[in-house]
């Protein structure tokens, strides 16, 4: 019987390219993703059509979470586009698009998640870009959690992958077409439209991305 | 200013007295209770008015995770009262009233809200008796997650308070009647009736409490 792995997934480009990663590894994957107020809902329906592409159970849960809309540029709407932060990310201290604790309420999801069906692994798409500047991706705080995880719950010996933790967009893109993942279904765009806006920090990375790994984004012609 | 910590209050006797030691020490306290399935949850109506007595503002969260549903006594409508738990609390491996990462889940939306809010402190009414048998509740556990939220917020002071871990349901009586907390709008039953059912562990732990400590439980005569 094949291992079990809870794996995060927003419906972007790096959620969707872990999930694949744990399929091709071998792992009876289920999916995990989360209404925590996001303007970028649109993600939401971007995971549910990957985890259709992909054959995977897909868990969605709700969060009602106040404190969170007002505390980040990402659940805020009265706030402008949420950019600038690309410019900021490892030199100023915590980007505005850092939304407080949210990996680790994801993690601790997952965490529970596992601990319910018997899971022993949780795979995040954290990487290099990100844990430049958001603390809950730092490869510390992942084995942080891992420890505090497998402490708290009945699965000691839990897991938490994070198997593009070393690289940039353009590697990220690179291993998602090697593993067949379907980048054509996924969401960057943290704008809050109905298409992709082209023009905030999500968009403009996962461009460069593309452009550098030789690839030209389907998702733009959808 | 005073120092702010936000106390995880579920409307029971424990964590109504960590609400109670938190005012005491002079944190200026914020409360979060989480609805997350559980059948006894007439527990909130007493989170309610506990914030209410205490003067202290109340988050409510409302968790629909349907895993959770049917992987505890304590979520599970189907399954007998959940009692027979405390003969096995430190015998067996976890009571099936253990609900999967439960205490993982309302610690990291805690440390959520003290990052969102600028808290330094987090407090939980974790115990002797709790972990015994709940390895969420257990002092390296405690810490584990402890360093895990300082690594992965803004908030790299945080610290975990578990003022009640070395004190039985005696002591906690006790503590709580010196520090005024209104033991009588508390609520501790686990079967999910409209009164103490005065059968489950939890009542039968309650009574064993007030009566070592030679008081009697005003909140039976209401």
């Amino acid at each position: 019987m094949k291992s079990q792995a809870v794996v995060l997934l927003s419906g972007g480009l790096d959620s969707t390219t872990a999930l694949y990663w744990a399929k091709h590894r071998g792992f009876r994957v289920v999916a995990l993703s989360a209404r925590y107020g996001q303007r970028h809902v649109r993600e939401l329906s971007s995971a549910r059509a990957v985890a259709r592409a992909a054959g995977v159970r897909l868990h969605e849960v709700e969060l009602d979470l106040p404190w969170l809309s007002g505390s980040s540029a990402l659940t805020d709407r009265s706030r402008a586009r949420p950019d600038g932060a690309v410019a900021r990310i490892g030199k100023g201290p915590v980007p505005p698009t850092y939304v407080p604790g949210r990996n680790t309420i994801f993690l601790s999801l997952a965490a529970s998640l596992s601990d319910a069906i018997g899971a022993e692994s949780v795979v995040i798409g954290a990487n290099v870009l990100d844990y430049s500047g958001y603390p809950d991706c730092r490869p510390d705080y992942l084995r942080a959690f891992e420890r505090a995880a497998r402490l708290g719950t009945r699965a000691r010996r839990l897991r938490v992958l994070a198997p593009l933790l070393k690289l940039d967009k353009k590697g990220i893109v690179r291993l998602a077409k090697r593993l067949g993942a379907p980048l054509e279904l996924t969401w960057s765009c943290y704008a809050g439209g109905g298409r992709p806006c082209g023009r905030c920090d999500s968009c403009k990375l996962r461009a460069k991305g593309f452009a550098q790994a030789g690839l030209s984004d389907e998702a733009l012609r959808r």
